[in-house]
């Protein structure tokens, strides 16, 4: 059963160009779209120093959506792995979600920086984020995904 | 511009009744839908203690979504905040995200423990969970936010 989902709104400014790394430091805001939701619907978000953002690739062509396997960044010198065990953009329903810096509110105004979505990213939802929403017990990941992170902060 | 997604899976059995709290001990499982991903959607998965699901609150009526603000669980003793200051089921596009623990991986069902969805909920996505990907600063949260964590999970 298909769903239908409504943007709230969408990134604006920040990297007009999709890049792989170095996101850390790109300062983009979030506009809210006042026909989608309430002009309260981000009160008493500036209390949290960060917020979780659900996005869409919308850049990626439907057409290239992978749904099996394929090595990360089509780097042979990594394993051949799964879309889903890889945070690739050409992935099913293309959905992005990362935790960014919340820098100011201003009404339906986000300012962030680090969030890696481009220019005109269509956004499903902000979440606060919330220490108890880390994960619970030790983490454990392949060095192949350390490796791939290593410069996209 | 409406989007539509198609459920890559669903979440089968753990608990079968929405309740607010004590997910923390909640075995269940991810059924991916062989029509929707490949048959090795999901290799090199088990090579990662943690996933991040991104799912539907299905049980949510679209006419009970919120899109401005309120108390969280309805508490007036907690600051009413907007829908995104909070992550609360009944917001716009009904998307939860949330990090467990991946225990098996077998073909195209994954066992976890501690996911905060109910059985029949229609899955978007899932991500491995990368240490790279947790907040980077400091983290600052009100404190009814903790209160209202305290038996989360």
């Amino acid at each position: 059963m298909d769903l239908t989902m409504v943007p709230i709104g969408k990134v604006v400014g920040g990297r007009h160009e999709v890049r792989d790394d170095e996101w850390g430091d790109v300062d983009a805001s979030i506009v809210l779209d006042a026909a989608v939701v309430g002009d309260d619907a981000a009160t008493g978000l500036e209390e949290f120093s960060h917020v979780e953002v659900v996005y869409v690739f919308d850049r990626v062509a439907p057409s290239d959506v992978v749904t099996g396997a394929r090595h990360p960044r089509d780097n042979r010198a990594w394993p051949r792995v799964g879309i889903l065990a890889q945070r690739a953009r050409m992935r099913p329903n293309r959905i992005g979600v990362s935790v960014c810096e919340l820098r100011r509110v201003q009404g339906l105004r986000l300012s962030v920086r680090g969030l890696d979505a481009v220019d005109g990213s269509p956004v499903l939802d902000v979440k606060p984020y919330m220490a108890e929403f880390a994960p619970r017990g030790a983490l454990r990941q392949p060095a192949w995904s350390s490796e791939l992170m290593r410069g996209y902060w």
